[in-house]
C-alpha cells in the first residue's frame, strides 16, 4: 500500500464535510475553566470523577469510563512502520455526554460540570443534542444525570437528569437560563469526598435509585 | 489568554508520555480490512451497525453509539477565534469497546468484527483489556457481546462474550487462537439483515435477553 505525499486519502475530507468543529472559543473556554479549577482545588472535577472511575473498574465495582474526546480526523502521516502521526484533526461537539457504563445491572449515563458560579449552575454547561441524549437514556430505563460541582462551596451533587431537561424546556420558553444553588441543594444528593475512591458518587446512585 | 508560537502548553507531552499508541502497523492493517471489506460488499459492517444504531436513536428505540476514537493531543493550533486545529496526535488503544448504550433498562458492550476468512474468526481481532473490561460488564450483569460477519458466507451473527473470553483464556493455555464458524453458528445468533435498520442486531437481543 503507496500513498503519495504521505497523506492518507480515504480522510481527506473537505472543510463542507466537517459541520461538527468546535470553534477555537469554545475549546479555550473548556481550557480555561480546567485552568482555574485546578488552580482553585488542585484537582478539577473531571480528574476526581476519572479517579473514581479508574478505582470502581480496578475493585470491579462497575465498569464506568470517559469517552474519548471526538476528534474529526483529516490528515495522517506515517513517518515509519512504527508510528502514525495525526497532522490535522478537528474537535468536533460531542453528540452523548461524557461518561457512560453499567454498575450493578443499571445502565449509567452522565455529564461532571464544574462552576465557580456560587448561587447557580448555568445552562449553557449542556448542549441541545446532550439533553436529548439524556432524554432518550431516561426513556430507556437508564440512569441519566449530571454530576455538578460549586468550587466556591466545595460541594459536589449528583442531579437527575429530568430536573436539567425540565430548566432546559422552561429556559427555551423564556424561563432562567441556569439551575439555582438551592434548587440543587433541595433535589440533587451530595456526594461524600473521602479518600478511596475520592468522590464515591455510587454510594449515592446505590441509596436513591437502587 | 496569549500561547507563544501558537502551541497549547497544557497539552504538551514527552514520548515518554504515551504508552499506548496505536502502531502504525496496526493503524494500516485496520484500513486495509476497511478497504477490501468496502471493496467487496459495498457497505462494511461498521456502517452496518453505525447505520443501524442511527435508526434506533431516531425511533427512541435504544440509545447505542459508537465511541469515539481514542486520541492522544500533542499540539493544537488556533490560528484563528473560529477554528482550532490538532497537528499533532497520535492513536491510543482503546480500552473498552466499541459500542454501548442501554435498549429497555439493560446495558449493552459490543465490538464489531468482520473477517474474509471463511473458516474461523482469529482471536486477534480482540486485545487483552478488551477480554478484562467485556469479563467486568458480564461480573456487573450488562449484555456483552460481539457482532461478528463472516464476509465470503455473507452472514452476522450476535456472539456472547462469554464465548469470546472462554476461547480467549484457552488460548493463553496453549489453545486454538481463532473461533471456528461452526462454533460461531452454533453457539451464535445469526443476525437478519433488511432494509431498515439495515442489521437489526436488536431484534435478536430481545429474543435471546429479554
Amino acid at each position: 500500500m503507496r500513498y503519495p505525499n504521505g497523506k492518507f486519502p480515504a480522510l481527506q475530507h473537505s472543510d463542507a464535510e466537517l459541520p461538527n468543529r468546535m470553534r477555537a472559543e469554545d475549546f479555550l473556554t473548556l481550557i480555561q475553566d480546567k485552568q482555574t479549577s485546578a488552580a482553585g482545588r488542585g484537582m478539577s472535577l473531571e480528574e476526581d470523577v476519572n479517579e473514581s472511575n479508574a478505582y470502581y473498574v480496578a475493585h470491579e465495582i462497575a465498569s464506568v469510563h470517559k469517552k474519548p474526546t471526538p476528534v474529526q480526523i483529516v490528515k495522517v502521516d506515517y513517518p515509519s512502520r512504527s508510528s502514525a502521526v495525526i497532522r490535522e484533526a478537528y474537535f468536533r461537539q460531542p453528540s452523548t455526554t461524557d461518561y457512560n457504563g453499567v454498575f450493578e445491572g443499571r445502565y449509567l449515563d452522565f455529564e461532571a460540570k464544574e462552576t465557580r458560579n456560587k448561587t447557580s449552575l448555568p445552562l449553557n454547561n449542556f448542549h441541545a443534542h446532550q439533553i436529548n441524549h439524556m432524554r432518550l437514556v431516561l426513556k430507556q430505563k437508564g440512569i441519566a444525570f449530571a454530576i455538578i460541582r460549586f468550587i466556591l462551596h466545595d460541594e459536589t451533587y449528583v442531579l437527575d437528569a429530568a430536573h436539567i431537561i425540565r430548566f432546559w424546556e422552561e429556559a427555551a420558553c423564556g424561563g432562567r437560563k441556569s439551575i439555582p444553588y438551592s434548587y440543587i441543594q433541595k433535589h440533587g444528593y451530595l456526594i461524600p469526598e473521602g479518600f478511596r475512591p475520592r468522590l464515591d458518587y455510587l454510594s449515592v446512585i446505590k441509596r436513591h435509585y437502587f
